[in-house]
């Protein structure tokens, strides 16, 4: 008996076989190639069909695949909102895969529910019902699990954390992003630096090397590590935001855990301890003593779990 | 049949008889009259016998009751947590009630479950599976449903929404009641009026009447109607908060509906329309096109019909 598992990303896909106990049988990763529309559904169908055959001859059955999809998965619809694969507003994933699927059943969700289901399935969340995994990459969301089922909301998009507001005044930089994205998200950190950058005429620490829009948020996080002035201060400011958000998870849903993870956590993950603390002076007293803040367990491959575990739930539900 | 519901507040229990559709067959209203701890425990217990013999008396019987209590219901203990009763901190409500309730099951929850739980049984929740009930009082929570069921969290401290950080710096102002609750409570509103009539030594509005303790949050809603310089500036101060507040609800939750309601809103409900307007300019943009916000349909009463519906609940869930 074996699971099928696809994490697609805006750039690749990654295709996994699981056996029952979450043990990764074989793996792969398909980049995208500037794929779009329905050829990025044909590129699932294909490793469907080559990861179906490669087991059959290993004497493993699919009986059961998970999609993790990098946007929204509108459920009532099957369909796919995807802002970084072109012309996937709506695309009709469900309906495309079943009709190679067979008998194999299918579930989708989003990278954000994925996330904190590969957690719970293999990660730092195993044995949790209430907690929350908040990936911070290009962009920010929280895949947000309440007694054990993941939060979808009316319309399949809650967990929109990026749009939290933290700074007033409203600023129109928000508007496209939202204020928490605009702030502490990868590209958030490196325009925030290049603006200090811009600002400081004097400044000549390492970022200097770069033009302004050179500049990435790893190139921050390693001139953070040799004390450069202006990664400091754009560090402490994401430390408060970053405190002050997940303070509010604290105190709207209090959870056991808050997990952190995306390309940012990654080098950030060292600055936990710090997020704890200014979350501490803001979020409900009792709730944030019992709540732990940890770095995901599975990294860049939360979203392949999570997806095999969406395949697992659907065998252990119908039973 | 018949349903019996209490609502215990701070100072007052109010004990009301419904049928099985939600009209109210009897409600009185008792004061606590400064009892404490078991003298609490024991009215309730007290109204609970006289409103079973009375219904017995018109042919009705007591088939299930719900308690709405103000604070937190400790779910797997059965205790209650109340601020504002002495000696309620770890309070056995529902082993007391248990004592004398003899079959009649008993369902025990907090104010702010109660009062979303009310507008979806009979208020401006109907139909809803994900709304929010925002309640400004004395204090601040928040009620959150979500696919029909209430947010308790890991430790039935969920909807602390008056810990929600929305201005940062952190100040030692929001250690006693977090961020939100410090500016935009019934105290809060009434302490930032004071505040700035301190500062304004040439004030001479209707405000100045009253010394600065004296004046409360309905004082500065009465001179916001009759277009008072500080109480305008109060008020825009508190749309912004409730706006953001209200967006970050909405990001993260996309429910429905969200409700307006405790002692605040109120004189506020007008300021409906000014707080969606704020909200629209910080939440997900998709999500705060799906959502309705709306005043409470039963004020005062929201408890007393939460605690309705929780024993109504119990019934049916049984069947």
């Amino acid at each position: 008996m074996a699971l099928l598992a696809f994490d697609l990303g805006g750039t690749k896909l990654a295709t996994a076989v699981f056996n029952e106990q979450g043990e990764i049988l074989s793996k792969e990763t398909t980049a995208l190639d500037k794929r779009k529309g329905a050829e990025v559904g044909e590129l699932v169908v294909r490793n469907f069909l080559s990861m179906r055959d490669a087991a059959l001859l290993t004497g493993n059955k699919i009986e059961s695949m998970g999609i993790c999809v990098p946007g929204i998965y509108r459920q009532k619809t099957g369909t796919v909102w995807a802002p970084n694969i072109p012309d996937w507003d709506d695309y009709p994933l469900l309906a495309e895969i079943k009709k190679v699927a067979d008998e194999i059943p299918v579930t989708i969700d989003s990278d954000r529910a994925c996330y904190i289901l590969g957690e719970v399935w293999k990660g730092n969340a195993q044995q949790c019902h209430d907690a929350i995994f908040l990936a911070v990459g290009t962009g920010i969301g929280a895949g947000i699990l309440i007694n054990g089922t993941v939060l979808r909301g009316s319309h399949d998009i809650a967990g929109a954390i990026g749009w939290m507001a933290l700074n007033k005044p409203f600023s129109d930089d928000y508007i496209k992003c939202g204020c928490f994205e605009h702030y502490t998200s990868g590209e958030g950190i490196a325009k925030l630096a290049q603006k200090f950058i811009n600002e400081k005429s004097d400044y000549s620490g390492s970022l200097k090397n770069k033009t302004a829009e050179e500049i990435s948020c790893h190139d921050v996080f390693h001139a953070y590590d040799n004390q450069d002035d202006i990664a400091s201060k754009v560090i402490s400011i994401c430390i408060e935001y970053w405190g002050m958000a997940t303070a509010n998870l604290v105190s709207l849903f209090n959870p056991e855990k808050i997990i952190f993870g995306g390309g940012v956590f990654g080098p950030a993950v060292s600055l936990i301890p710090n997020i704890k603390e200014e979350a501490n002076k803001w979020a409900q007293p009792i709730s944030i003593k019992q709540v732990s803040f940890e770095a995901s367990a599975l990294g860049s491959d939360a979203g392949v779990y999570g997806a095999g575990f969406l395949a697992l739930k659907y065998l252990s539900q119908k039973k």
